[in-house]
């Protein structure tokens, strides 16, 4: 029966082999300049290029693959696929592309609840926009580990947004897009608000096609992996958040979680995540870094011993202003390519990191929410931001491939970027100072906890 | 006589062989990030790594190369050098390291009067620094390339800063700066002025060794150069200016002009000029845009008649802000790897070129001068300022192997950022508007003259 439903759906989707040629060879060049996105975003561009569309319409749902379509090995490829699902247990992925057709086979052999698919639909009403993927969709693959990231990053876009609303008392604008070669995304920002001069909170949600070349860049090890004819279907997502508040002594926050999944040739599938939360003071304060540390630190133990010191030294060495010899905050945690001990721990270990943003950040917010400060230290915060300004757009590798890439939403990946700046020549606080002090710290990071 | 007096040079400069391959890898490191600096550079990085130094003392001059020291084929490269000096006319160049003993020698051989040292002399009087290189050796080499233009590149900076100075009231910081490797430079800066809110004009003299990897990908086209073992002495100088003015109504405006010398391992030589001066209005003028262009056309129509269609389409395409998709300014001109039709005439170029940034820019900043402006013009010209940042970090090649090169001069990399910049999300002038009229200016180059 599934076989009859992936025919009639190929015969549908079938775009001429021309059109596949073309694509292919703009993807091709465009990847060659995304290979290390998702190892270090620090905000997701949503713009990765793919062959796959689908769209929804009406209650059915319609899959179009210009990667399958007409290609008889899509079933081959499918049974493949299936064959793993069992190994990766409960939370049996998907890939892009080519898994369409399995999520539409699965969707039917998963037994429905009523009350499961109104768990979703309950759950996205609280959400800043419906999700990127359809409801529909979502409930038919509920227990995917795509549909479960989704909802979660999802959720910690909305939990964040609305307690930044509560403590500016403004109201986050609301982008959603889509991206023509598939997947799309919601941006949510609050600007020039009373407490935030900026606050930006994205959530992307993206799939297609990769290069072997691309593919085996994309992992910190390096793994060569083996697509058919070369491609690699993947599915990427993730939530990404910058805030920038006015007041000087409340620190710039960033954090950013994502899943990643890739499929290889004989359906065997690649899968991680990565992520990580770090905050950006412009004066030390031994008690919010251990506030924030401690929080962080709290949710990394849960799972293992060695995630906080592990990941607390490559934040530090990741957020490295290379040209200054300074590192751009006082670090957090910084993951990428976590793919162990299971699919199932290594999303429990994202989802605390995740449900630790606001916990780690607001009471530092609140803390210092009417201090007062001096236009010289509004001076000082500017410089500051030049400088988280110098990092983002020499080294970031999410906003550097983002921006190399053809077709992704500059707005979304530059939403990072601090509504004002400043770069004053030869700057260097007078010694002694709370400047001073900081700069000493960024210069030599520390052990908060 | 030269040859005894390259031994005995040979002898007092003599380094262990140690020593040299411990740097030489720095070296090819280094410079794997440095290749395209000279092709389009808006401000000159004085990073690149060399072996070797020079330094005066008292009347006399002491040369060291720890390229050449204690290898026998000194002289042998030196005569290959000398035999084509005639091709090269009477500007036959120096290179790095290895000419140092060829500049010892000419020196003796060019008839010195003490009339055209004191002129030497006389000039260096009214430059904001005395030049990179001591003035002895200027007068030595007098007749050679790289002392003419150093000369120019001080003289430009001097013309420029005191222009500015009497507009603004203000008075430049002079900071003269060496670079370990080799050379160094003089950095003016005038920062939040009357008029200004920064302006910085820069000077750099650096020389030192290349990879042969290195050189052929300096050259837009990237001819294959044969180095002895792989190296290739070099020399590089330049001025470059960025100047940030405070009423948005004055436009920013960039040059510089450079000039590279490389040596072969049989001595021959390859030299080129690269430069430009472009401007950034925040509003479109007909009638600046027509005063700019017009005033570059005249300077280049006196050299070829297709050096100003040619190098304006050039400066469109190069300051290309492509994520966005728009330039970053009204261009002017541009160009690179510049070694016809002669020496002499090339040079000639440059200097009339050089000699128009006063003439092209001043008029422009006074007829502005004392224009009102609103608080939503600040903004719109804070917003450009903001692209301004992108273009010089993402794109700008100058700055990105800068700031990629260790022992580089931050400072001087980074003063052509503005002072103060905004990034607004999501903005969009709206239709009608002063501001959406530059904005289409920008996404569609236009002709001015």
């Amino acid at each position: 029966m599934a076989t009859t439903f992936l025919y009639s759906i190929h015969r549908t989707a079938c775009r001429s082999r021309q059109y596949f040629i073309s694509q292919s060879n703009r993807i091709n060049n465009a990847m060659d300049s995304h290979l290390a996105f998702h190892r270090n975003t620090s905000l997701v561009p949503l713009s990765f290029l793919s062959q796959a569309k689908w769209s929804t319409k009406g209650a059915g749902v319609k899959y179009t693959s210009y990667w399958t379509a007409g290609k008889s090995t899509a079933g081959r490829s499918r049974r493949g696929a299936l064959l793993l699902a069992g190994a990766a247990a409960a939370v049996a992925g998907f890939v892009a592309s080519v898994c369409h057709f399995q999520r539409a086979e699965m969707a039917s052999r998963i037994p429905k609840t009523d009350e499961e698919e109104k768990d979703i639909a309950e759950k996205c009403k609280a959400f800043m926009s419906p999700p990127v993927t359809d409801i529909k969709v979502l409930q038919q693959r509920r227990g995917e580990m795509c549909t479960r990231m989704e909802m979660l990053i999802m959720e910690t876009q909305a939990e964040f947004c609305k307690v930044l609303e509560k403590v500016d008392g403004g109201t986050f604008k609301v982008d959603r897009w889509e991206r023509k070669e598939g997947g799309g995304g919601i941006s949510c920002v609050l600007q020039d608000g009373k407490v935030f001069e900026k606050a930006g909170v994205n959530v992307s949600v993206v799939f297609g096609n990769l290069t072997e070349e691309a593919a085996k860049q994309m992992r910190s090890r390096g793994k060569v992996l083996k697509g058919k004819n070369g491609k690699l279907p993947f599915c990427a997502m993730g939530v990404s958040s910058v805030i920038h508040p006015k007041n000087p002594h409340i620190p710039t926050v960033h954090f950013n979680y994502r899943y990643f999944e890739i499929e290889e040739e004989d359906g065997s599938k690649q899968w991680w995540f990565g992520g990580g939360t770090d905050l950006t003071p412009m004066y030390v304060s031994d008690e919010d870094a251990a506030i924030f540390h401690r929080t962080l630190k709290g949710a990394c133990d849960k799972h293992h011993p060695q995630y906080y010191p592990n990941f607390k030294k490559w934040c530090d060495r990741y957020f490295y202003i290379r040209h200054r010899g300074e590192t751009r905050g006082i670090g957090g945690i910084f993951f990428d390519d976590l793919d162990s001990p299971s699919q199932e721990e290594a999303f429990s270990f994202v989802r605390s990191c995740a449900q630790t943003v606001v916990p780690c950040y607001l009471p530092i917010v609140w803390k210092h929410l009417n201090d007062p400060f001096t236009p010289e230290q509004k001076a000082w915060q500017q410089v500051r931001r030049g400088r988280y300004v110098e990092f983002n757009l020499v080294y970031d590798r999410g906003v550097k491939f983002g921006l190399a890439t053809p077709g992704s939403r500059i707005e979304s990946i530059l939403m990072s970027l601090p509504l004002t700046a400043r770069w004053e020549y030869m700057h260097e606080p007078a010694k002694g100072t709370q400047e001073a002090k900081m700069l000493e710290v960024l210069r030599n990071p520390k052990e908060w906890v």
